[in-house]
């Protein structure tokens, strides 16, 4: 069986594995405040242009999600989330289990507009008995697949700043989207557009972690208490700096793991046009949602593991199929002669 | 400097990375449902001859206790700890943000006794106004490096029991206890007088890691939610099975990283006898606790990182040396001799 | 001005301060452990039929929805209500503050269908990425004034059961469901169909205070402890028992109030349908939800003070008008005289 | 059997219950933004000399409490409070409950000293493992019947303004305080010295009902929402505004209820010194303890009741006698002849 449905199926870069292996039996001080952290905390700053950033490392997402949301809002404050968002569907409640709501807003696409953000703001304003608009979160690429562009974003950025409300971006896998050809977004802007967001390593060949960024100077004190209260301290934290060292380092791993996943998801993708089958989001990052009749999904599964993500009807699935930093183009060929058989 | 402050300053087992290397290509499926996870679990159920238990794996400590202690309490119950529990002092409030007072014990030792515990429950029972104590926790090795006989440990079982309080150990170094001569508690005996515990990795040997072991029927569903919810649900969750094989297979590296620290921290404990120095507590583990006039140890810490966990009046502290899995024993010599010099 | 925004406008029935005045001076023990309250829950008992029901008092709605919710659901566990219920729209998260999600179901009326409980319940049931219900919110009448029948009410029992899902039912205005003509309920089915539900005593009459009853026997146990830990114990708890007496006594004022409330809504409802007024919803209830135009609506606001609920369109608003136990019938007519006016 | 073994047993001044009843059947609008709230507001902040601080009026102490704690605590800081503190002991947890990790500190005579305060913030101050304190929680009396003089009152207001913790002030029984021959302190000087605190009434001779004074201008806004959340915004809000006008406006009925409590504490208290009984706290106010012989303590049992605080050992216990706003001195001369027989 090869598997398609996620993009965290492997280990890690080797080149990761390498310096971790290289670097064992060096002693370090613990939680994350090792030179190796140090290290990989300026690349970052220098990669996205924000020398005045805090930066700090942990190991998953919902962690990450749960530990940032939960940091900033009072408690009547509520967090606005497409409805779709990772945080309102995949994360068990967590968010709720620190206290506060996902204000859900309907989303097609799993984007959300400022004119959605300026009415959930306005409709309960000052009415003590609605929980208040505290903080926004959008993520990129979104659950979907599909990507804000830079007109996007600073729109709700300028929405989010006009009404006091932190704009925080879960980039779990902001890599895919960096590298996909629609994309006009630079770290850079990521870092100016965002009060706080994070740059993704699991999916993007770490064998774990996350990289927070806090560009928003009111938002940076007593972080490093929340972490560990949620317990996203890393004991032996340098596991976290040695990651992100090679991949935002000379060799620029995190370009790399976007560039090829993006290149095989574009070969898969013009085979699907080219099939017929039809699209159920229009995603241009590493992650393709199709409209599958179940027969033909069942013919795939002897082969392949994928995803679904939904069940249209009685007769029809989306299936998600990513690809990621160690998918292996000879799979992608494979994948997609199936398919033509199937389609045959 | 060489450090000795705590037993996490190196990476891991070489023989743990060389396994996470091997296999780091292969496709698993996420969240720890792999075959890696599932053998790791059949090696720990058979080392606790605890054919029916459950086991999960987490990344770290604080995490592990969050999440445990959150599952199994009632909103108005309270978890009873020394009061020298980690959770009661070193984990930043991680039990009170999941809603749960830490009823403090006092200890002069890191350890609770029956009779506490007896007192705490019949105390307020059923009166309202009183959180009810709901479970109780205890870590072995203590903070202070003490240990529970079988003796002990069982009479805490009994009262438990009688109460229908589960008994939850924290074995974040419980190898460093089961390797020391004063020791005659078997994994066994664990699965047996606990209803839930938890056998560490981080300080062991692993890169990280804790693997939980349920062993009360009533005590086992829906435990994953509580991961997933708390953000321990590692993606990769295969790295946590590939870590614990090597532990508990043929090469038993959990035995053997028990065994290296403590006749390290036998010798230096030794020395330290030999020269006078009083302990603060009596520790047969890996972690020494000894009383150093502030001038001895300004001498020492120039070559030396230890951990003060204590300033006992102007001119006395208490300061933490350990072993861990990876201690060089020409270190522990260098340390003795640097200490034979100040004190001589 | 003359209020018709809500059903609370005024103190309590005078039947109700008689008695509180005549025991005021009486010594009885705190926290509703006195013999009015004994009383009260033995009245309140045999008016549900449910001899061995546990009854609490609490003194409002929101802190009742609160605190029961929070007893029985799972950390992972989220409640099932209509998008439109109070716990979800009107009591500033305390659901989410005490860590849950209220899972929000669509309703255009107000309530839900047992298919959309069995749907919620299969779609992720198992899988630990999703919060699972754990528990089902419903009220009656609801939001929208609506009510569900016997038949109604039945099924949605019997589906909760199927999933073992409690069935709460918030009855704040349970009394105006009772009176009204629609109404095949009785309290005793109320008793038999939910596993728990309140009878709401602030909007039928009582200067504050509303009663619970778990008939659910797994249900009953430490619910004194959640009271007190959500801030709900009464200290002069009689105060409760002292009102609910002449509720449910011989005076039966319950019902008296009641039956006021909906015969002053019918006659209003009849004006309202002569004058060819769009109703928003179709409820039978004390709460009459009208559209307006906003022209007419500003002409209304100088004489009555009513509550615009919702906003349809630029010109248009739903307006809600509500009856209660002290609404006089000379205020009926001079509203109904008041629209004729408007709308000749 | 006549009561004294707490202040609440009876219902509330009679010119109270008066006009509440005098004004019952007039209409206002809900949820304390009514005529009778404003002017009770005003009465406040009048009697407080704090023209510019916000009044809330909430039912309880315990949700006053716990709302005022919540309200302004970041996730991973803890509220100081003495180890006999109320909302340590006698609260169910609710502050754990709302995220928040009670510091005990010790204290024999319930009050805490400025430099417990001093060494709870420097102890841990920057190290992301320990709760930092983020507030300080005192009552005046204390649990003990003990007061707080103007000097130690700065004292502690003086420490938690360099630390920057706003100081709040449980003032349950705040009125039995003033009145007592050895307090110094007014309204005026909580308001100056205090952040945030409360002046009780349910215990001073309201039905129920608590006066939340803040007058730190930064602690204002929001803090509606959390009443709101917490399950505190009363319904009928104008029942609290029309308790608190008689009690500060011309009649001054709370200085009337502490005059008369303390009168015959004092009586009390004289007595019990002429026949020799040891008193556990030296309390001035209207809680008076004594330690008594568990025989004796059974003959008294056999016509008053009151309170056992504490067991002190197999045949003492601490006994705990409350005079308050009711109390008639008939019952204090009977229970003084009972103690002049018992003692004979």
């Amino acid at each position: 069986m090869i598997h398609f449905e996620c993009d965290y199926n492997e280990g890690a870069m080797p080149e990761i594995l390498d310096i971790m292996v290289k670097t064992n039996m060096e002693q370090t001080v613990g939680y994350g405040q090792d030179v190796y952290c140090e290290k990989a905390k300026e690349l970052i700053k220098k990669a996205c242009n924000a020398p005045n950033a805090d930066i700090h490392f942990l190991v998953g997402g919902t962690q990450t999600n749960k530990t940032v949301i939960q940091s900033y809002l009072k408690p009547f404050e509520g967090v606005l989330s497409a409805v779709s968002g990772h945080i309102n569907t995949h994360e068990t409640g967590t968010i709720e289990a620190g206290g506060h709501k996902v204000i859900a807003m309907a989303s097609g696409d799993g984007k959300i507009r400022p004119w959605q953000i300026e009415k959930a703001v306005l409709e309960h304003k000052g009415d003590c008995h609605f929980v208040q608009p505290g903080m926004v979160y959008i993520s990129n690429p979104t659950e979907f697949g599909t990507i804000y562009s830079k007109s996007e974003l600073s729109q709700l950025s300028e929405i989010c700043h006009k009404y006091h409300l932190p704009l925080y971006l879960d980039g779990a896998r902001l890599g895919y989207s960096l590298s996909c050809s629609k994309n006009d977004l630079t770290l850079s802007d990521y870092a100016e557009l965002c009060d706080i967001f994070y740059i993704g390593g699991t999916k993007m060949g770490c064998l774990f972690g996350e990289a927070v960024v806090i560009t928003n100077d009111s938002m940076k004190k007593g972080f490093r208490y929340n972490i560990k209260q949620n317990g996203g301290l890393l004991a032996k934290g340098r596991l976290l700096g040695i990651q992100f060292i090679p991949m935002f380092g000379e060799d620029n791993l995190y370009k790399k793991a976007g560039d090829h996943a993006i290149t095989l998801a574009n070969k898969l993708k013009a085979a699907f046009e080219k099939l017929g089958i039809e699209f159920a989001y229009d995603s241009p990052t590493n992650q393709q949602f199709i409209i599958l009749e179940n027969d033909k999904l069942e013919e795939l599964n002897k082969y392949f593991v994928v995803a679904v993500t939904e069940k249209i009807d009685e007769t029809h699935s989306i299936v998600r199929i990513c690809t990621d930093w160690a998918t292996k183009e000879e799979n992608i060929d494979a994948l997609i002669e199936k398919f033509q058989e199937i389609y045959a």
